[in-house]
């Protein structure tokens, strides 16, 4: 019934251009860039989708893109940020000069301002913010001091908020004014404050829509209000948002103050990015690179969890390196030792990538290490029968000798258990110790899962060498 | 300034519990299922927070949480079912019998309906819809065929609309009428229709408080109205919620006619879900797996992936068997082979991790390998150069011949380089050849990488074999 779209090509915006047409527009973005015709950039940039306006920003130089985002107006700029991945904005931001920087950022709402901020050196923070009016910059000074992924960090301070005592009439006189429509602000309501700024209720637009314009808001609020306080973590506000239909939550320091609001939107963006994250951190990519950073970051970076990685599998060989012996008597194992090992590391892998998945969903916690174990070591022991049948009778054809067959296949077998074992729980247990599951938790496996499969397929071929030979 | 959560007990609703009391509420559910007591039931779930709701559901057996589900009242039943992971949903209703599978539906918007619809057999999908209003189950059925993943199939069919015609106030005896706030529709704005149901504008909620209750539709609308059609997909949704601040968008089929209305919400939402099932299957996890699933379905799926991997595993291993010569020569060897294709594997994955997050950004198309290629190639060489450097270091000091260092410190040096182009490319040629990149970029990189890297090892050590014994 729906029209099919073509996965391929339905994210472009001229689908039917082949690729030298498309070429050129990269090409036409780069002479602009040269030519530093703003004009053409505009021209160039404006009917684009914002995902093909990155691609074309990100495709540049470093310094192309510097002088790109120096020329176009700054409302496309602040556009062009604010779509920009995360760990890539704060870089753009920062290469510009303060004055132009404060100008873009002007175009930004407060909580974004203040994660840019945050993640800049102090020094070109300061440099941006003297260009701040003192009043926006002390507020972006004091939202920077938030947890990122807390309700304080992902909170916008423009408030929407009217005096108990005033009445709908002052509501209405502060939309006929606004330019923007409520939207604009994080939450689709207007909170209701007491005299010390306490959120005492909230307004909802339908009581608005139908009652007099001299009515009291204290008369037509729905009191109390639910707030947040500003150290509430990502992942209880998503419970919150799960649970209520509101578009925004007031924000609320110990003392009870109302001081921001924080979106539906923003947590939603912070949980998907701190999926993508985890996921990348899952590969040994960390600190989120993008092909456009410079290159001694991307390379030092991953060469980080790289060299951890060595060290871990020279622990693991050492297992081989006790057996030379038998490698020598029955060589043909050497060819078996990387698939078992190999085999292992990805049964283990499907454990951990479930528990990642239902720690993500809150379904398991740390306590729950031994109902995960259960589960995961007769999922094991299926799967590592069928594994151990497969590679054994392989190993058995291949070379001719059933008992060989038996060794691999046994030791795959056994081995799968231990994978799961190790991958489904593993996870819980970095979360208990504070270590982050998603980084460590695939290295741990792998070396265990190669020791123990070294282990197995040497020593049972250790007891039946005669056999083997 | 943010009071500190402590982020391994902030998720749970009885942070200072100890383990024992905790596991009081497992068995005091367990208790009350057995004991088929509702109010008890109610009792307990009632005020707990939805995450600790789902992972009490989810700890039960499958047969306890079917009475769990039957017991309790239908709107505590529905608002847990539309908080369950996506994959687990349908199937929780698809146990229920069909009555009570309607009733629990009912309390859902029709683009879940339509999803747990779509879901089942069509055997148990009828008998569920025949239990519903038949004009209502002609909705769901209408929704249930439009794909996963475009507006069609992520839009509610519950609109806000009204004909051009009528005046402000029609809207407002609307809203006074319904009990629910205009965020229970997926937009904030009622849609103004023309007599062919084709939307023609929409009113801005400041547009209705600002105006006479006598104003005609026509006149206080913004006009022309966004839509998007049925068949558009969630890449070009985010991209156009992106762009404007919109809270939804209608819906239109090719006819122009509205038919329904995707919420921002709706589409994060889903980005969320296909960004986590994709983590997913880059290990080897299909169909979102939870262990709360039958034991059999998750034994099959697992497997499926595992016996392709068997088979790529002996094609690679099948090097080694080439070269029996070398390493009965030189069994040290045998110590290495794993360590390089174990190291190798993982720059690879790196670079695969960094291609499968640039396309999820849109920052990358297939077209762009080359340049995705070259970027790769320099991080490559850096780093291979590091790694064969420490590798070949470490096999010198433990074997005692500086030659054992050289063959497999360059091995892994050309392997890295290798590796990383590869991975870097492979989910670009995958999704070119509408393979899943997701799924297929680990297996093959490691099989590519394995085959060369224990090449490279035994070709090098053939070739330098009089310096090595």
């Amino acid at each position: 019934m729906a029209d099919q779209y073509d996965p391929d090509t339905a994210h472009d915006p001229q689908p039917e251009q082949p690729e030298t047409e498309q070429r050129t527009m990269r090409e036409r973005v780069r002479e602009a860039v040269e030519a530093r015709d703003a004009n053409e950039l505009v021209a160039l940039f404006d009917p684009m989708p914002l995902s093909a306006a990155m691609r074309q920003l990100f495709a540049l130089d470093a310094d192309e893109r510097d002088i790109l985002l120096a020329l176009i107006p700054v409302e496309l700029a602040a556009r062009l940020i604010e779509e920009a991945p995360h760990s890539a904005a704060a870089e753009l931001i920062d290469r510009m000069d303060p004055g132009r920087a404060a100008d873009v950022m002007e175009e930004l709402d407060t909580a974004m301002q203040a994660d840019l901020i945050g993640d800049m050196d102090d020094e070109d923070a300061e440099a941006i913010l003297a260009e701040f009016h003192p009043e926006d910059a002390a507020d972006v000074r004091r939202l920077a001091e938030y947890e990122d992924d807390t309700a304080g960090g992902l909170m916008i301070a423009d408030m929407f908020s009217f005096r108990d005592t005033q009445t709908v009439a002052a509501i209405l006189r502060d939309f006929a004014r606004e330019d923007a429509d409520l939207e604009a602000y994080g939450s689709g309501h207007p909170y209701i404050v007491d005299k010390e700024n306490r959120p005492v209720g909230v307004v909802s637009l339908r009581a608005l829509l139908l009652s007099k314009r001299t009515d009291r808001l204290s008369k037509i609020m729905v009191s109390p209000v639910m707030t947040v306080p500003v150290s509430m973590p990502l992942f209880d506000l998503q419970d919150l948002f799960d649970r209520h239909s509101f578009l925004g939550f007031p924000v609320v320091e110990a003392d009870g103050t109302l001081v921001g609001v924080v979106s539906r939107q923003a947590v939603h963006d912070a949980a998907l990015e701190r999926s993508e994250s985890e996921s990348l951190r899952r590969h040994g990519v960390v600190g989120d690179e993008l092909r456009s950073m410079p290159f001694f970051l991307r390379s030092r970076r991953r060469l980080a969890w790289l060299s951890a990685n060595i060290v871990l599998n020279i622990i693991a060989a050492s297992v081989i390196s006790a057996y030379e012996d038998i490698l020598t008597a029955v060589i043909a194992i050497a060819i078996f030792l990387p698939m078992v090992s190999d085999m292992s590391g990805c049964s283990g892998n499907q454990a951990v990538g479930v528990t990642m998945r239902e720690l993500s969903l809150g379904l398991v916690q740390p306590r729950d290490a031994f109902r995960v174990w259960l589960k995961e070591v007769s999922v094991g022991a299926a799967n590592g029968l069928m594994l151990g049948i497969m590679i054994g009778t392989v190993a058995w054809a291949w070379k001719g000798n059933p008992w060989l067959g038996v060794v691999i296949g046994l030791a795959l077998a056994i081995n799968t258990v231990v994978a799961v074992s190790i991958g489904g729980v593993i996870p819980l247990l970095l979360k208990r110790l504070k270590q982050d599951p998603a980084a460590a938790s695939s290295p741990l496996l792998t070396t265990i899962t190669d020791m123990a499969g070294f282990f197995l397929v040497l020593s049972l071929a250790s007891l039946m060498m005669p056999l083997l030979v």
